[in-house]
């Protein structure tokens, strides 16, 4: 069932519509740069998805590129923003009949009032409205998302039409600056990741061997949204434990959480449309063994060594590379690996027990968008780099992932094991004494400023932080900024 | 992501394969009476639905015939039914670079070692599979969902391929053979109606004036997942406080409640595969007033008076219009009414009050199949009956809901109040004095057995009940058998 745009007050955040009118303008800026008065971007919201064939839908998504320039809810929507910037929402004309079952219908002038977008009309008004503003041709979207490879929703417009379409400038445009945040979203971004950051603690405080790992999730979502007012999460959540901890997006989350086991909870909440992403790694019973301080120091250095790099100017490649040689050494003074840093970078052995990249851009997807723009760096082809999903410059007003993790992969390991290149710098007994093991990330989102980075997340992240926290003190702390020197690493 | 078939064992509910080979076993011997051994019958599961173009998909959830058969959760599945009852899965044949992300792939082994399927091949297996079966005819699906209007998913043979394919059989017969529920569904059943009757419980004790309407959803959502299992609930939640009340599928959950009003709850878990759907409603403050006592009594005894009617042989829409004339006694003792019940009920003004049917099958999906079926009683046409999602005469094994409500619903009796037909009948001064009520309704899940029904929700449904467990009393209580006279109301 459609959900109504008009927000009611009981949320904890309230998001000013001046966000979404500084979206607006900026790309009205940019549309100024190349093409006159007669153009417009012209957008298409999401609709409903049902489950399968039944009469029940998802809960609703609003199409990401939409709701970053109109803030609406709506399903059946359609926008444009003209060159001087004007926003204009096209919303459904529902039957009268269907108040009954959803309630006040959305009209032109309920939907501005609470969008505050400037014009509002309903979609069977797109071409007289697009007419009377002189209007002739319309941008509408056309790429690829570089994280899940599926076309971007096009714009269709009403037929017949006088509009010619262009498809030359809005994907790359849009998704060029959703990568630069503003201080609006950079606020929000921080609330959502406060919220985020609260429930891992408590989930930290309630997690006890004998549990089950879907506990942990359901009391992360109703953290999330009791408190935060997240009705979603920005992804499945992960929660894993023990040897679970070793696949990256572990789904089930449905087994016994067992004494002595790591636990690696990767969750984060949704709020208005904009996403966190954070993970916690903690023995689940509160004391980290030897071994578990051993691989938790390891990831930790490599993100604290990352969090000191970041700067404007910083290759995110460099930072992926920079974590990897980081958790290199622990790994080498533990005695699990074998020989030099150079030679086991450059054999690309730390690819077997980081089998990801360093983290990704973050924003309205969980996942953002820009990672991989025409003229921005390739995708790294080297097999322990190739899955980064930027290979960027970093620069001000970026929003990231720093995530690196530590994990004891039994079939990559397996594999390497025989491997005549790998196998002389693998403690195989020593692996497989940690074969249980699962693994260890640590995750936190940071936004780039002019001098380095700040860190939104404020969660315990030492060894010594994490067992006070989970012997049930309470944990302070607020997002830490970093100053950075040029050219640290 | 995909999720893996095997369950892990934290879940607090088993689930028997056996219940499955039943339902495999029902459908074979239906296909016997009409086929030889050269047909089987074939279906296609769901895919992972992705969120707009984004890498984040929507929580899995397996077409709901297919679960039927095979009690299996992977996407991308085929399966097949031989006329001895024989089960055969086909699972997708994952790359094994899958494992580092997804964890241990599902093998022909592993899963039909979780699922108790017969057998169980790859996907790319099927046609080799079928030959060597003798099976020359496969019977898909071919059909409309009635609550939907949504095309079933009808399986698509890997081409190319020499099997006939015949779309006569399978959508009716087993869309009527899962209106008939097995004594292992209706413990599963009464499982999940039993984990969603003391999560309302709680809710009813948890909520307060001054908090907010998502709250009671998040609570809700995290006593059925945390205590009961389930991942999901059958379909959105509505937790309508106040004049939302009267909107049916109220969606947005976002408002502040206020002191004085009523709440309506329409919340139900959903625990692999089968729905739960129970409604509660109490005066948020926990003490009713004169008018919520008189409203919520005419829908108690609407709902006692169906409830004590129900058994196999009771017709559905004899049923819907009992409970519309038992409230209309109510509302013509409350004054609300004016005439006589004979009247008002031929005029159809009872339909101003509950805008919806009496309830509708339940099972997998929570407007579960079969309520429009080919030799079936077709949808009555009347205003305040046409909105039912069945019109059946009852049989044993069946499950419905039971669920009149009556709403102040302001824009039908605004209308209604110029209706010349309708206006000497109703009372606007008292209903105006009513204006921001909302509604009540209670709904409760049941079973039809061979002499009554037995009510599967356990949820304090009196005034003094309600009143008693929000003051914190505990709630104890069992479903309820009611043995049915023939021919009762």
């Amino acid at each position: 069932m459609s959900s109504n745009c008009i927000r009611n007050t009981a949320y904890p955040f309230e998001i000013s519509p001046d966000m979404y009118k500084e979206q607006r303008q900026r790309l009205a800026a940019s549309m100024r740069t190349c093409m006159d008065d007669t153009h417009a971007a012209f957008l298409q919201g999401s609709s409903e998805v049902p489950v399968n064939s039944t009469d029940v839908n998802h809960l609703f998504w609003q199409e990401s590129y939409f709701a970053y320039l109109f803030g609406c809810d709506i399903p059946d929507c359609f926008g444009a923003v003209l060159t001087d910037g004007t926003g204009i929402l096209f919303i459904p004309r529902l039957p009268a009949s269907y108040a009954v079952w959803m309630g006040e219908l959305p009209t032109p002038a309920s939907v501005k009032e609470a969008t505050g977008v400037e014009e509002v009309y309903y979609t069977d008004e797109i071409n007289e409205t697009f007419a009377a503003k002189g209007v002739t041709t319309v941008e509408v979207m056309k790429g690829v998302n570089s994280d899940s490879g599926l076309n971007v929703l096009t714009a269709q417009l009403p037929q017949p039409s006088k509009l010619n379409t262009s498809t030359d400038f809005l994907f790359d445009t849009l998704s060029r600056q959703r990568c630069y945040k503003t201080d609006l979203e950079i606020d929000l971004l921080r609330y959502v990741c406060r919220v985020s950051s609260d429930a891992h603690i408590h989930v930290m405080q309630q997690c006890k061997p004998g549990m089950s790992q879907h506990q942990l999730e359901s009391t992360f979502l109703h953290h999330v949204y009791y408190h935060g007012g997240c009705r979603k999460v920005a992804d499945t959540c992960i929660c894993a434990t023990g040897h679970y901890g070793a696949v990256l997006h572990y789904p089930n989350n449905d087994a016994p959480i067992e004494d002595g086991s790591m636990a690696l909870l990767d969750m984060g909440g949704h709020y208005m449309g904009y996403a966190s992403d954070i993970t916690c790694s903690f023995p689940v019973n509160g004391k980290f063994t030897s071994d578990q301080v051993m691989i938790y120091n390891a990831v930790l250095d490599a993100h604290d060594s990352v969090m000191k790099s970041l700067r404007p100017g910083t290759n995110w490649v460099d930072m992926h590379k920079l974590a990897l040689r980081v958790m290199c050494k622990h790994l080498l003074r533990a005695g699990l690996l074998m020989g030099d840093v150079d030679t086991i970078m450059q054999k690309r052995i730390m690819g077997l027990f980081q089998p990801h990249g360093l983290g990704h851009l973050l924003g309205m997807d969980v996942h953002d968008v820009g990672g991989y723009l025409e003229d921005c760096p390739k995708r790294p082809v080297e097999s322990d780099c190739c899955k980064l999903r930027t290979a960027r410059v970093l620069e001000k007003g970026m929003c990231l992932t720093v995530e690196p993790g530590c994990y004891i992969n039994r079939s990559l390991l397996t594999d390497a094991f025989v491997n005549p290149e790998m196998k002389p710098h693998l403690h195989e007994e020593g692996l497989r004494k940690l074969w249980n093991f699962g693994g260890v990330r640590i995750e936190s989102d940071v936004v780039i400023t002019e001098t380095g980075v700040v860190n939104l997340t404020v969660v315990p992240r030492t060894v010594e932080e994490i067992e006070r926290t989970m012997a049930g003190v309470p944990f302070v702390g607020e997002p830490v900024v970093f100053v950075n020197q040029k050219n640290a690493p």
